[in-house]
């Protein structure tokens, strides 16, 4: 907030050619060890869809988790910005894709035979879906399976820093030098109002995204609401900050809970992002305290248990887990 | 082809508004029992994709058979056709769709949640891509299931013919008294040229179809080529009797198989498609002898055995049945 | 600012839900006059493109004059979101469509004859390109031309507060009391950081608008960042005082332009842009003082002179009006 | 019609590998001294807006003819096909572009500029929609207007043979010696069912486009329905043939109304279509006498005249014209 508030006085350039915007795409050059090519847009949803429609082909075919946000959260965007390319998702425990179970369900799309379609690009969610990790030699191996078939792997990073601070890695050794071509960077869930970025590792790949971007009502003309909000974003890396503050939090929150009678943790959390099983009478204590929470389903909780999603973040405090944990306990 | 001859002298009218396709309508209300709206298209994945598209609502979800010809063998042409709706496959054992699996799966795109978009349409082939039928009452409980969330059923018909002499049933029950909303009904697998229609059975749906049809470049100066080759199908009934036919020899050539050692018949045929499984001796044999044929990808053969897909047609002489199993029995 | 910082700390529900969101729309229903449906956007690109998506058809055409934002400065961003309609740019003096021109244009695209296609919508902007107005009469002629053919009339109200406080009407009166059915509300010219709206006066039509808006990317987390600006936009009419001072500014500039030797305005000015004719000498000199512009080929220019679009805004002082006065008279 | 009935019996291998396939390639490859890419579609809709497609662009522009077919007369589909790229239709007198109009219009769609889009290529129709024709000068003078902005031209040949015979030049002359990238095939006009053929003069170009084909659902199983009609067509020159007598009809009818009170040429004919301007009178003799045709709005008529399009084709027989010219002379 205080950076964007920073830029609100004095005059600058419409679309995107001011000097901020500028020293943002070298903050990110910066980042990754590497000139990349880096747009910026306003949401989660919109950095997916065009990073999937840069590689979009007709009949293609992006190959997913079955759970992963671009296939069932995104009202179909993706399907609809890449013309119809198909999303194929694939199952995996834990949100996790393998190299075999991705193999597998490209080969069902073979080379030279139109009637299947053909492969267009491999995503992958970091963190995944399931609040868990894809290790480094993980990525590789998918970008290997992708890459065997002459398509780029696409990283969804929504919780892009909660990821890289629980690795311990750099951004680039979780990215390009893992074989990921193009990352959906996200600053949102991680404190920003609205900022997201598409970062290509191979510039050329974005000959033509401003067009993309442009056509897809993502060009602001205040460009720099959404610059000035990664200024400070990435300033004395208050973004792995937070992250960490976050995936601490959610640390926290587990082992509180690994005591309690009735709790169950079938998904080790690795970010910030907690899927614990609840007696129903547990969970019924927390709604009547004012938690917010919805059952997923799930085939491994009997009939007196729900599976939940947790979520901790930047503003999340100790003393909201402690309370949490209190009226879990009962 | 008789038909067509018939039609090449002479002037008409470009763009169908010739006698010849105004009788075709009558012809196809006859048929049904009842008012309908027809459309000739030239393709099954055109007939497919426009009766779908005809439905089609941003966000929308087409839910159908994770093996059906709409979800796996049209290069994503439903997608593209309705502007990127998703289309959702289910398993269900031999191609069927069961209304407590698609009611499962239609429960994960509930109301008011555009993120997860919303139903568009339930789609079902009969005959299935297995070769199996459903029953009347197996229609109708799948259309409850649709119809329970305001979405139409529609019926991929590439092989009505098949299905509808093998349940020996009316076209009309097989339909719109079964819930049936929309069809693609295919001549070109039973004998014609190029011939398919949507047949809408509720005509205000229809309203704007023409926009459709022409917009997807299946609008025809010389429409009476395709109406043409329905007035020869149509005539006589013999369009039933090249489907009478070709489940015959589907017959004799399963009967024929039985008592063959090492094929197996893992799904049982009820049109004029057989997937047996062969010795990889036995396909070999019926490879060296002109056969073609194509391994399909099962977790039910052993590493000796193969899993294949025969079907027999209109053109296909007991003589050729007989030849095959020759081979088959080396 | 401040509106946006107010809501900065403290929690609040994701997806757009919060009571503040739910303010907005009262809001926007007081202001005119009526219940509406209200859909906050983060750019004019998205709310034209999703207003006129909402009416498109297959085969459908958009009418708009030959010089809208729509037609020439949206990367063709209408023609995506509504899946290939067309937009037929007709000529007018001035930026604006007469009803005759529009009627004759209509003409050309006939009911029931698919080739053609079908009209879709009608769009005017107000203020127009050449920052010109519809005058109420004007803009319910158009209307009645366009509801003729069973199509709505959008507004591009990118500038709606200068045309507003130039007609001094009232903004019910300036759109669906004058035959407007949906309306892009703009908020970014006017000083916010990105804020834009789509306003639907006939709430029915915005039935599954929700899902266009998400599958469109331009559904925000955080949406109290729109609504906040919205919020602080509205408040004590401060979005009519500074159009009206953007206004004012402009009349300060074309009054100081009028005695000025080679400067002609062959547009009158209506509210915050200027189309002045400039020698070359003159232009030379404002660009060597730090303007920037860019010539507009025109016709009635000599060789000598350049042709010139100026645009005041909030932020624009007399003093910065009267010191580019200063350099133009030189 | 008897090349279609030579393949009605025997069997062949479905989805377009038959030998007859092969063949058609060949003699497209000898037509035109060169190799190419042929595609086989079932209308001048499907070819036209494929082709197109071939070259679309996130924000792409095709530059045309304000009355091209693809602009006025395919409800759009070219639009739908290129996921909504922008048809610029462009003035010209009796349907020619000209060089500099080209230029100009490009001009307005610079590079670098996304706001604006960008070209993606340039479409011209030979024979025209008024019946004129290009001669090769003027076909290449528009490549390189196009070339010059790196996008391809292309030709629609919907009357590719009336322009053949009537420049008396080869098919190799008439396009990619005269810079043509790209061509609409046309056989439906002048004699088949449905015969149309995308013809690429860089084979390259064409990588994909057998996935575009097969998602626009116009990939047919038994291909050789097309592959057969183009077998007849261009067998013995029969297709030259029926373009020259097509051709020669026309020019028998325009002499035969050089010397009729009343009637005017304001269009020189040059190939298969004659657009003149008769008396009401006139026309209202010929239409009590069983002639169809509709009065095309034009601003050098009087009030008592119309202004008609007239087509002659293969199955013109000079009986008809003169009956037709008896009548016109009352």
């Amino acid at each position: 907030m205080t950076a964007l508030s920073n830029h609100t006085s004095g005059f600058a350039t419409a679309y995107g050619v001011d000097p901020l915007s500028r020293s943002i795409e070298q903050q990110f050059n910066d980042l990754f060890e590497k000139e990349v090519a880096v747009f910026l847009v306003s949401t989660g949803t919109a950095a997916n869809s065009l990073a999937l429609a840069t590689y979009a082909k007709p009949g293609g075919a992006v190959f997913c988790h079955e759970d992963a946000h671009i296939n069932v959260d995104e009202c179909h965007a993706p399907e609809f910005f890449t013309a119809g390319n198909k999303l194929i998702g694939i199952g995996g425990e834990h949100g996790k894709l393998t190299p075999d179970a991705l193999r597998t369900a490209m080969d069902k799309v073979p080379d030279n035979n139109p009637m299947h379609g053909r492969p267009a690009a491999v995503s992958i969610s970091q963190v995944t879906e399931f609040g868990t990790l894809y290790q480094l030699d993980e990525i590789q191996a998918l970008a290997d399976v992708a890459h065997s078939r002459n398509v780029p792997l696409h990283m969804d990073g929504a919780r892009f820093a909660n990821a890289l601070v629980s690795l311990d890695v750099s951004p680039a050794e979780m990215t390009w030098k893992a074989g990921v071509d193009v990352l959906s960077f996200g600053g949102t869930k991680n404190g920003c109002w609205c900022a997201e970025a598409v970062v290509f590792f191979n510039p050329g790949d974005a000959e033509g995204f401003e067009y993309l971007r442009k056509r897809a009502a993502q060009v602001f003309s205040k460009a720099r609401f959404i610059s000035a909000q990664f200024e400070g974003y990435l300033k004395d890396d208050s973004w792995l900050a937070t992250a960490r503050h976050a995936n601490a939090m959610c640390t926290r929150l587990a082992d509180g809970m690994r005591d309690i009678e009735g709790v169950r943790l079938p998904i080790k959390p690795e970010a910030n992002e907690l899927f614990p099983v609840f007696t129903k009478e547990q969970a019924a204590r927390l709604e009547a305290a004012g938690a917010k929470f919805y059952d997923i389903p799930a085939d491994f909780t009997s009939e007196d248990e729900v599976f939940l999603r947790l979520v901790t973040c930047f503003a999340t405090t100790p003393e909201m887990v402690d309370e949490f944990l209190t009226h879990l306990r009962g």
